[in-house]
């Protein structure tokens, strides 16, 4: 499937201030839409992840299953401030002819949910069958209902949170001080901070991870023989690489701070009384062992988002359980848009 | 209560090969030792601790307390290759007239099991009432017991494990990872690395507190008013610069590998059988929300020990729990003795 550009041609105003000179917009588009427009589902996507759906979220757009693209229409936009196509750090900046690089403005999630819209509003979408998101694409999907209440006739929440809590922002700490030390972090160059994000990307592993998964699959099949070449340090940085040679640090810096600043209530009253004000039928799905976005936190919206209801899928896969528990998930979302 | 020292002046062989010209060992001592002797207890301390115990233990060198210096002889000695006053990478190499520092060679656990046999053999000292430690302190303690059974008559391993697992190799690369970033780290200075090692302890941080204590200690005043400044960002750099200000970074990068390579069962069979020949009387004391050494290994400990006792002190502290409980860690501890 191949990628498909937006290109908005108006500035751009920045929830924290200042603003883009217009934006592209990277989107894939799985499936056609009903001659109603009601088969629509919109994909939010994670941290490092794209616009295509089917490359990262594995068996998910498949015949049977609930992203099929014979049966919806399902877009999923690259985020704003990634590097996948959508405008962000490696982006050319129209005022210098030079990419932005450490030069790229501070985004937020909410700066998100609005380039969603504007590129729904340009595909002629005017409304979802389903708005679903795992980790930070749940976020997006939150301040999707709080900015275009009505867009979404059904929401999907997976392993993700109505605000970033102390625990990811002291996550994200930890990651932004690796990338900082990194002596080439910036540098007016691509590939400026890459090291100091391998460092960061082994830190985020352990919290998608969790620490029941890594002593079931990261042991030595010789730990009395040696005292060092273990096999969890080896994945440490063999996972730090892997991202090092396909993301952009600029990117990865700015998209952390985006995950603090996440708070649906910001500006709009209590916690509670904003998910009270959710109009949309929510579906809230926890990974049991889940301790980025824990179970807590989706008991909270689901306990006050009116049309809620809550799924646990039993995993120890932690954060992580989104992708590798697809079987789990693909049944619950099922069921969900079955019982509408 | 001052620092004393231990200069040993015949070759150290080390585990990993290579062999140290002598070696210096700092401790400190509380109290007195009894006519008979029989009132010694050996504290092993954690990865940055010292040999003051007072200093770091809140709360146990006192009356009535577990380390009661009116009625115990207490001896705590610095590791191997850390940076209070023990030979490390920061002590002067006899045969260059300079400092270590990258040079050092690397240590295992049974290395500084060894130094601390030295340091009782100095002393006087051939039996300990109790062998006590927390965190890698426990991994002392074990390894005394292997390598010098009978010298402890009971032994309480708190917040500890019989051998590294993946999950603590992979916390520990990633602080490696972090500490190698820091361009300065290979220099012949004793400062090399110390931004590094400033990340590196945000990352052991994490560890050491987990989600729950972060969510709970670390929330902001007013979340809902700002884009950035969050308090637990703050806190993770704090930390940081607070480790930088005191500790080593080749002392730390040094012991971390230490910690990765403690296997109790290395070259003696397997970690069954080397548990279930253990004769002390021994005290398993796990911290409920610990995930760095979690319950299940201080089950599987308890069970093959012949004579030991599991303790689970319920706490939201995680693996700080063995400094934050000591109110609950002296109460197990007392009547562990008492009912010998």
């Amino acid at each position: 499937m191949e990628v498909r550009y937006y290109h908005h041609h108006d500035e751009f105003p920045l929830e924290g201030g200042g603003s883009l000179p217009g934006l592209t917009i990277a989107y894939h588009a799985y499936g056609a839409p009903s001659p109603g427009g009601d088969n629509v589902i919109w994909v939010c996507h994670a941290l490092t992840a794209n616009s295509d759906v089917e490359q990262w979220w594995p068996r998910t757009v498949e015949a049977g299953r609930f992203l099929d693209p014979g049966r919806y229409f399902v877009v999923c936009a690259n985020v704003l401030g990634s590097c996948y196509g959508t405008t962000g750090p490696a982006s050319v900046n129209p005022a210098t002819g030079r990419p932005w690089h450490g030069a790229f403005p501070g985004v937020t999630v909410r700066d998100m949910a609005r380039c969603h819209k504007l590129l729904a509003d340009h595909l002629g979408v005017r409304r979802a069958r389903l708005l679903v998101g795992s980790s930070i694409g749940g976020f997006q999907c939150l301040e999707m209902e709080a900015l275009y209440p009505g867009f979404a006739r059904n929401i999907a929440l997976v392993a993700t949170a109505a605000r970033a809590e102390p625990w990811a922002i002291a996550l994200n700490e930890s990651q932004r001080m690796a990338i900082e030390l990194d002596p080439t972090f910036g540098d007016d160059d691509p590939a400026a901070g890459a090291r100091g994000m391998a460092v960061a990307r082994s830190i985020a592993l352990l919290s998608y991870r969790g620490q029941v998964a890594y002593d079931a699959t990261q042991q030595d099949d010789r730990r009395g023989e040696k005292l060092s070449g273990y096999r969890a340090a080896a994945y440490q940085r063999y996972q730090g690489e892997k991202l090092r040679a396909r993301f952009n640090a600029y990117s990865y810096h700015r998209l952390t701070r985006a995950i603090d600043s996440h708070d649906l209530a910001r500006g709009r009253g209590t916690l509670e009384e904003v998910l009270a004000g959710i109009r949309a039928r929510c579906l809230v799905v926890s990974i049991s062992s889940d301790t980025l976005f824990p179970a807590a936190g989706h008991r909270l919206m689901t306990r006050h988002i009116p049309r809620a209801e809550h799924a646990v899928i039993d995993s120890d896969f932690a954060h992580d359980g989104f992708l590798v528990e697809h079987e789990k998930l693909n049944h619950v979302i099922l069921n969900f848009l079955a019982n509408e």
